[in-house]
């Protein structure tokens, strides 16, 4: 941590910071600057919060070195975290990506959920996702379904074996969920609920964390954190767009960089979310594909039997014929690059 | 609502667009533009979701006439919100703005809170706000003191008389936190969290609701009309900053133009606070006062008995002396400007 | 042209806006709804600004059905343009992308220039840029070596046969920059530098014109057509990061979503430039394939002979041993996705 | 400035660091962190750019100690910049704030200019602004009248003693600009026109330099550093709003903590413009209003004799009975307020 202090600092507030500094044991270097005086101070912040000497009289700003996240960290986990589920199917390191399909809501029409589940089974997906519970920006919109949506996932898991990614929105629903998930998925909305991120914490399913629309990478991270500081690692996140100046033709901006980055600061598997992250129809296959040579562990498209018809999202979401269509090409991508190996996305550091 | 259809929409398109609209009762009015065709519907768009028209083939885009907030919009109700409490203070309209002022979280030091609380008492505040559960974006911070920070809330407001303002962060801590408080402040970071918004949309405390960190303005009002349409009407808005691409000075940009655009547009009360808002301490006196000038029906500030060590916002928290000094002239900035009589508000529409 | 007057506009607010339209020669039809008055009126915008229109009193708001861009419009060409040079290349449509590489700005060191000009002349590359005038937000900082710089590109050009890129930052020197340069740049800073943008709108150089730090697409787009307004057609757009609320691990945010964005609503080509867009070394193979899975034409790389050395930018130039493998996995990309037959790019409308 | 190494940085990667900073005379300490490696060196930065280290093999991240700009700074000025025309108006320090008013751009209609500058008059205005030459986004729209817009504003100077601010687009029409202008206005568009900045800064005119729409408050004072640094220290700064992601309601959000943050860190005087700040005439009192109460040192606001009929930015002009309307208002806060005296300003530190 590196405290400088403001112009005007007197001796005292200085000698109050290095003794707190001290104090809790770290080692202290003071440089006096022509113009700035500024403090070295070597040691294990969780015993100090850094806010602490922030507020301290004569303090201008505060500089970490190490970044906040630990358990998501890199630095201490350097090999990549792969997620295992029952079936035998994974998520992260060199395993060819997965691909997540579905509609945004679970609606009451169980044929069409199953024509999505049979056509994403066909085309070699590994998850069905729908929400039961559904965030909207309007009390006016639908609202999901709750628990007989839940059924309908589960219903379609039996026929086709695809594992089951839904929504969870209120720890108070968390048992319910549990009962027919295998994934939990965190919305971007919730992204910092941080009640509902202990509440995921601490039970074993996998979570996908999808990043909040104005959270930076840093803030995403520690969400993850969250988690994993609760108990449970088994930690997706997922890069969705943020919010940008521009909303004319595209819903958020999606932040393909931030696979990459995440990638060199975190074993964490990450996925993208173009649906979500451009709410065009059109851009689904372009950001998929983007996604995947920048090395994203998977993709979650939603997929609607009637998108015209859609209770929520139809704008962004492929029909079946579209799906299959688009999810061809995005096979044959992987399939040409070897993405399951890896061998593209060794780069200069 | 008015639809304006893709370059290359095909008859059929058009033709199925205005069907659904029509068996929805919408009166159509169909223009064939050189390059686009553009659909102008009259009706009551609670019957079909624009969100249908806009996944249907050919459709480009969608504009909408009116606000989607209805509840929460002057169109509704013209004369502003009130908002008036067992003793006698009211927020809202033509009344003196509030001022509530406490530390960000409740700390196990109940003499400090009661020194603040019997300084905000002495410079005339009405309320006292306190935090006992504390969202925090690490894990590893300070996250609040539970019920015992309630009940020292409690034990202010009877040495003092203040009415108490405290976050709630849980629907399942609901009862717990109206038990001890007077307004349930629901935070930036759950702006979104809609089951929470539902359940104190069901109870009958006034809420202080957050902008979220980049929520728009629509947003922002929607999210206070989910709480209204769940049953309650007291609602105060509280403008806290959003993020912008500049952070190296301020934490947030405080959007002191979100105060008059809301005042036109909704007749609730808005309040503001400079402290997340800027993060800085020596900002809290000229922000408050822009916010004054421009309308606030209250602001609020957090001010902490010893702010070097307080467990969190310190930075952005006054001490008890700063907080007497600028509150003196806040006060005196209310009266001069006669801010109770809404005098210098008058603006040109 | 639809507008919308405000809830509370008059009979002869109306009366003035409706006649107005009627004088310019629009078919005006009035909507009177429960709350507000909707006018709809067909005609053509060149005769009657719709700010005017905006400016009227009782009038709310404005919204216009085609895009304010002409020229650059998909609507009025549907074909890609192509431009192509003396020696041959061409960029745009269906052709192979262009690489185009070379130092940020040209050092007083020619035979560090030339190794670049080698290693991307071996490499494949068409194009080496390098700036001779560089815009600098301090003033502290080197801002380039002028006309000597274009000499060494010239230079470098007769012996490599690569085509020069060089950036152009006032109209005073636009005949001396053409005298040397191939193409002619126009910064982020420079995107609204309307002077500039008329200047070269007058020359007969191909342009490439990077979009503004915080520019919108529709601006970026209007911006190209202010050149193309002024008589020259041969703009190339360049991508090269936008300006977000998160600058810890990235300098900007790549937009690759404006690539497929921009080639659905423009008959422009589009390049991709990672290195500004991000910032970091680490980042730009996955993003130069980003850009290229997604359709861009071209990649533009920072490219040094020694980056520790650079007096500008080397944070985010390779090495010239790091391009050699960065770019051969970019031609291996290439060549597997036939990315010059557009195959992988067909997508779902 | 304070290096940061890479976690997996190797002694050699070090060891260059050490001997470049030793080479320029820094004084440099080392400390081998668990993790990462840290290098502190104090020395001048002028002898070795910091972009230069931040290149080098192993460097993580610099942090830099001291703001970069330094003739706009606090740091070397304590004491405020006070501008003084010939006709004894002064802009800065504790003088009472100035108020320029005007059309967007000066029309072909020297009656309309004149009514306006009469007004202005008699409202106690000091400057009379408007534009001769005027970026458009659009190429479509009205870019101003030229000599004969300047030869407009000379003539109603001649009339009624304003001060004339007017904006310059380009170096080459600097002289021209100078014959009539008595203060210089570069645009948000042009803020980082590097070229343009240099050239007014070989001028004596005092310059209005508006902030870039995504421009951060440092690149806003380097910008001013490049005029100052070119010889011309009458630098007045204005806030004219940032770019959002919210424009539903208002064009751009009007920095208010801009000037409270400049005012701690910069000597400069800084206007606030809450026309061009908000786009909506009827958010101007009150952001004017919120302007002078944080400290702005005068108010920048269009005022049109018919802004239905204005060619520009109509929607946010006063007309001039509004404009006689509310500056009688923003003239009484003043005095109310004492501003002139700065007696409601002092702050907590």
């Amino acid at each position: 941590m590196i405290i400088i202090m403001e112009r005007d600092a007197s001796a005292e507030n200085i000698q109050a910071v290095t003794s707190l500094l001290k104090e809790h044991g770290f080692q202290v270097i003071v440089h006096e600057g022509d113009v700035h005086t500024v403090i070295d101070a070597l040691g294990d912040k969780t015993t100090l919060s850094p806010g602490r000497i922030d507020a301290m009289e004569g303090v201008k700003k505060i500089k970490l070195i190490r970044e906040p996240f630990r358990l998501a960290s890199r630095d201490r986990q350097t090999e990549d975290t792969v997620i295992e589920f029952e079936n035998g199917v994974k998520i992260g390191g060199a395993n060819r990506p997965v691909l997540m399909v579905g509609p945004c809501s679970v609606e009451d029409n169980y044929e069409g959920l199953l024509k999505v589940a049979v056509a994403a089974k066909e085309m070699g997906c590994q998850f069905l996702r729908g929400g039961a519970f559904k965030p909207r920006t309007s009390p006016y919109d639908f609202d999901g379904l709750g628990e007989k949506g839940l059924q309908y996932l589960a219903k379609a898991k039996e026929e086709t074996g695809l594992l089951v990614v839904t929504e969870l929105m209120d720890s108070t629903d968390l048992d319910l969920v549990c009962r027919y998930a295998d994934v939990i998925q965190i919305g971007a909305r919730n992204m910092q609920n941080f009640k509902l991120l202990k509440a995921v914490g601490k039970c074993d399913k996998p979570v996908i964390l999808k990043r909040g629309q104005s959270s930076t990478i840093r803030e995403f991270l520690l969400a993850a954190e969250h988690i994993m500081y609760n108990g449970n690692e088994k930690v997706i996140l997922c890069e969705r767009g943020v919010r940008s100046f521009d909303s004319a033709f595209t819903r958020n901006l999606l932040d393909i960089s931030a696979v990459p980055v995440i990638k060199k600061y975190s074993h964490l598997p990450i996925i993208v979310d173009p649906s979500h992250g451009t709410g065009q129809r059109y851009l689904i296959e372009p950001m998929a594909k983007a996604g995947l040579v920048v090395g994203a562990d998977g993709i979650m498209v939603e997929v609607h039997h009637n998108p015209a018809c859609a209770l929520s999202d139809g704008k962004q979401s492929l029909s079946i014929p579209q799906f299959k269509e688009v999810f061809a090409r995005l096979n044959t991508l992987i399939d040409t690059l070897h993405l399951e190996k890896n061998v593209s996305l060794s780069c200069v550091e």
